[in-house]
C-alpha cells in the first residue's frame, strides 16, 4: 500500500484548510473566486469510480459539508461542483463559489483565466472562516 | 408537493436514455463528446446540499453508474464529472466522456462550443447501448 501524497501542482496552486475523514481540504489561491479543492487522501485515486462505494458517500458528504461553509462563508449566488482531472490527474473535487458578477460567470472557472493570488492577510481570513465552519459541521 | 418536470432546455438539448431510482438519465445531443445528464426526479432541487443525505447517497451511486457505462461504451481516456446549473438551475450533473483529442481537451467541455448534434442511427445505437449497460447495473 503505498502513501497518499497531495499532487505538486495542486500543492502549489492552494493553501490547507482543513482535514475531514476522507478528504483533505485546500483553498485555491485565486481571489477571483472563493474555491475550495477535496482530495481524497487514498494514494492512486483518478476517477471517482476508484472509490469504494462507502467512500463515495462519505466524498458526497464533504462535498455537500464544503459547500454549506463556503456558502455560508459568502453569500454567492451559486454553487458548481466538478471532478476533471484533465491537466491533474490526481482524483479531486472543486467546490467553487459563484456570484453573477464574477469573471468568467455564467461560464465554468476552469481555463477561464490565470490565478490572481490573495493577499497573504485576506486568504488567511478566509481559510479560518471556513476551517472553523468545516470543523463544527 | 409539486410535480417534477425536466427543464425545457434540458429537454430540448438532449434524448432520453433510462431513469434510474432518482435520476433520469439523458445524452446530451452532441457528437464531439459522449456526454451524459443525470436529474434527480425531485421538484425545486438547485444545489446538491438540496438533496436528502440518502439521496445524495444514491445520486453518487448513480453518478458511478453512469461513469462505469460510458468508460466501457467509449474506452475514453478520462472521465469528467460537473454540477454547475449557471443557466439552468434546475439540478442536474454532467457525466462526459473525455479524450485526449477532442475539441475542447483539456479544457471543460461546458461553453467550449455549440452542440454539433449527432446523426440519428449514431444517436440511437449509444442511447441503446448506455441504456443496456445501465439497466444490467
Amino acid at each position: 500500500m503505498t502513501t497518499f501524497i497531495l499532487d505538486a501542482r495542486l500543492e502549489a496552486d492552494t493553501v490547507p484548510v482543513v482535514d475531514l475523514a476522507l478528504s483533505t481540504v485546500r483553498l485555491m489561491d485565486d481571489a477571483a473566486y472563493p474555491w475550495l479543492v477535496l482530495v481524497p487522501r487514498r494514494a492512486g485515486l483518478v476517477e471517482l469510480i476508484d472509490l469504494a462505494p462507502a467512500e463515495r458517500a462519505q466524498l458526497i458528504e464533504e462535498i455537500a459539508a464544503a459547500e454549506t461553509a463556503l456558502a455560508r462563508a459568502t453569500r454567492c449566488h451559486k454553487l458548481n461542483v466538478g471532478a476533471l482531472g484533465n491537466l491533474v490527474a490526481q482524483l479531486h473535487v472543486h467546490v467553487v463559489a459563484r456570484f453573477d458578477t464574477d469573471a468568467a460567470w455564467p461560464g465554468p472557472v476552469w481555463g477561464a483565466a490565470p490565478r490572481t493570488p490573495y493577499g497573504e492577510e485576506r486568504r488567511a481570513a478566509l481559510v479560518a472562516d471556513i476551517a472553523g465552519r468545516l470543523r463544527a459541521s
